[in-house]
């Protein structure tokens, strides 16, 4: 409808159509719309001054916000920033390009008190709770009445549509309780907030990582989580709609991550060159493994002359990826949601669980290979060796896919990183490189040529 | 300390140690526990009465959860479900063998109106919005004034801690709008409810999805999602703590369906045979694909008597494997998180979008394969089979990386489920079908002989 519209021209009718649409619909929309209609649209939205339009621009695919931002004038994106809360605002100018991003900072006035913490916001680091956490928030001393916080309660919520928590701090702004709103409806007005107070207050630090951030919301169900600086000062929060963001966000980051590329790639979509130089750095590794891989085979090949012993080379691949990635999946996922914590007790079960699956797995396949295998070569030699490798193979391979992934972690990288391409191509090489020498064994053992 | 308490056994104090701690942190001390050691503790919860043994339960892992419950008395397990909202009550039971579900499901007071409604939840499909609902919610006539409307709330804040919305009926119980906190808060006490609602809701059908539902809350930024029967009655609500529990358990489900295996691994950790189990289907449907890759190459490699061919078979596999596992988990995770539709706009730009990327890094890897091919054979006609195979084979990995999840979402499947394994096992089979029939082409068009 808003398309056929635009064909036609009904300017005022489309930004009444789109201005009674929830920002959430607007962006669904929009991802039908090509770049050059999303612009059109938006550009209507701005110049009707519709109210809404700085939190479409939130809702839309990264791609998109991207591509309308740097269309648009420093001096347009200043008048957007300015309808939305602080946390919204530094995740705007954080996807800005370097250049433009201090453009719209010099142009919007410094001196209001909203854009000073935003650009202390800016200088937190990625993805941690200073960063991402709002500054909007109700903080009232212990010694307001619940009356009072009651009235005061009432102002905050005509300019803002998600409170759960009143905080209580003492009169140098540390925090030192909260207050569920359903507290303040229950308890005696003549009362004060220090005395209806919880003082057990879950806070994270401006530096806690986002990911952390989550999981204690998660794990304490709570709407909104209190961000302390240094000096136990309140500086912000981060409310539960960013934190179902953040675990949106992470779980795909990671399963980019796992495949051997970047949640990036969902930025610049529709550019191809930019897309492949992301994933090319990985696949390139992978290459020269599997190179490598080939060479250790040509390098065996030509001392057996077994021209039988090549068709098993995919199952030891094969199998050793298939197994090796889903140890480091387990590792991975169990890391990242905080269910794997790597103290030696817990490491040392999980690593322990994983080999006795794979013993598993690895026995009933290597039997079934074996089987396959003396029938098709009657050979003496070949069953034994491709058996016994399969299963030291699957063995390695999980072994593999949990310590990659732990060691990574305690190096303090993202262990999703390690877990695809480097678990498989190390695999691939292993296993190779135990099927060629156990097939060198077994054949010397057996006394057999090749 | 818990843990020395036990030995000296001191259960009063320890009683007194878990009272004062939160829920989640119980949990997570709890996993530091042996099975036995947990029962002890979790016993004491139970007979000393402690007010949130049953909200502890909800937190543990699902292992433990089952453990527990296996070892508690029906009866107990009665008085524990009765402490608990529905919602959580009905996770509790859907995690019990059939056969004691049955038994504390006799024992329960079938009178109790809460448990009418926990059996008539357990008849709703799994991941249903009617099976995952809470049913205790706040719901006012119409013509409830803002006053009466204020002080029902404030009986209601006495049972229930997460409130957000007061939902608006009529007088046959259809929902009709929604008011936040927040609008009763800046509201005239003496309008009424029909005078100030939000008459524009958006709910969700006891049957729709859990995923949906999780993806509806997340696009609307909502704290609550409220559930209506056929006739539009509201009859629950999803509460936001649970959304972000989907969340997280979907993005979990997808990681290990991905890794061909199920997140039903995390109920039976310490059971090695049972996770085995769960895996090996996936893992024998690969095995067979790779023999089948192995009797391909073989009788192909009969034919040539060139082994140098044998050394790339790794590159094509390998490649193959990694291009199409990236394309799938892209497409995966674009259809989990509702970024990609299957409309035949967006699916055409994604698909060609994907053979662009897939085109550029099969351009590169096959340039460098075939050089280094050169080097290594001197061969007049395997460089350039090798670098044609390549080719070929990754841009059919990453059409097949797109196809599968597609088309595994259109038959009604999960799409995760196809991603690991299948797009692997048919891109490895591919991708050496491709490799011998490029090879036997180039000799037979450039004249060599294998």
């Amino acid at each position: 409808m808003v398309r056929r519209l635009l064909r036609r021209g009904g300017r005022g009718r489309i930004a009444r159509a789109v201005a009674n649409m929830r920002p959430g619909d607007v962006a669904v929309m929009m991802r039908a719309f090509t770049p050059a209609e999303q612009f059109d649209v938006f550009k209507l939205l701005v110049t009707e001054e519709i109210g809404h339009a700085g939190e479409i621009l939130l809702e839309l695919d990264p791609q998109s916000r991207l591509g309308l931002l740097t269309q648009m004038k420093p001096e347009t994106i200043g008048r957007l920033l300015e309808t939305l809360s602080s946390d919204d605002a530094v995740f705007v100018l954080d996807a800005l390009p370097e250049e433009l991003q201090k453009q719209v900072i010099a142009i919007v006035d410094l001196e209001e008190e909203k854009f000073s913490d935003v650009q202390a916001q800016l200088a937190y680091a990625d993805d941690s709770a200073g960063r991402i956490m709002d500054t909007e928030f109700l903080a009232l001393e212990e010694s307001t009445s619940i009356a009072d916080a009651t009235e005061k309660l009432r102002n905050f919520a005509r300019d803002v549509d998600m409170i759960s928590y009143i905080y209580v701090i003492d009169d140098h702004g540390r925090l030192t309780g909260v207050s569920p709103l359903r507290t303040l409806l229950l308890a005696d007005p003549d009362k004060n907030l220090g005395e209806v107070k919880n003082p057990s207050v879950i806070r994270v630090h401006t530096d806690t990582d986002q990911e952390e951030v989550a999981q204690l919301a998660a794990r304490y169900d709570l709407l909104a989580i209190p961000v302390t600086d240094d000096e136990n000062r309140l500086v912000g929060i981060v409310t539960i709609d960013d934190i179902l963001d953040i675990f949106k966000d992470e779980a795909t980051e990671d399963f980019f991550k796992m495949a051997g590329t970047s949640d990036d790639e969902l930025v610049y979509e529709d550019r191809s060159l930019k897309v492949a130089g992301i994933r090319l750095p990985w696949i390139l590794f992978n290459l020269v493994g599997l190179l490598l891989a080939g060479l250790v085979v040509n390098r065996f090949e030509s001392t057996f002359h077994t021209a039988l012993l090549v068709g098993f080379i995919p199952v030891i691949m094969g199998m050793a990826g298939n197994i090796g990635s889903q140890t480091s999946t387990i590792a991975v996922r169990g890391l990242a949601t905080g269910r794997l914590k790597i103290v030696p007790g817990q490491l040392k079960r999980f690593t322990w669980q994983q080999m006795k699956v794979g013993a598993i797995l690895g026995i009933t396949c290597s039997l079934l290979v074996s089987i396959f295998a003396f029938f098709q070569t009657m050979h003496p030699a070949i069953p034994v060796a491709v058996g016994v490798s399969l299963f030291l193979t699957v063995q390695l391979a999980s072994l593999n896919g949990v310590l990659v992934p732990v060691l990574f972690q305690r190096l303090g990288f993202d262990p999703a990183i390690a877990s695809g391409p480097l678990v498989t191509t190390s695999n691939d090489v292993l296993g190779i490189l135990i099927y060629f020498s156990m097939t060198a064994l077994f054949f010397s053992l057996l006394g057999v040529g090749g």
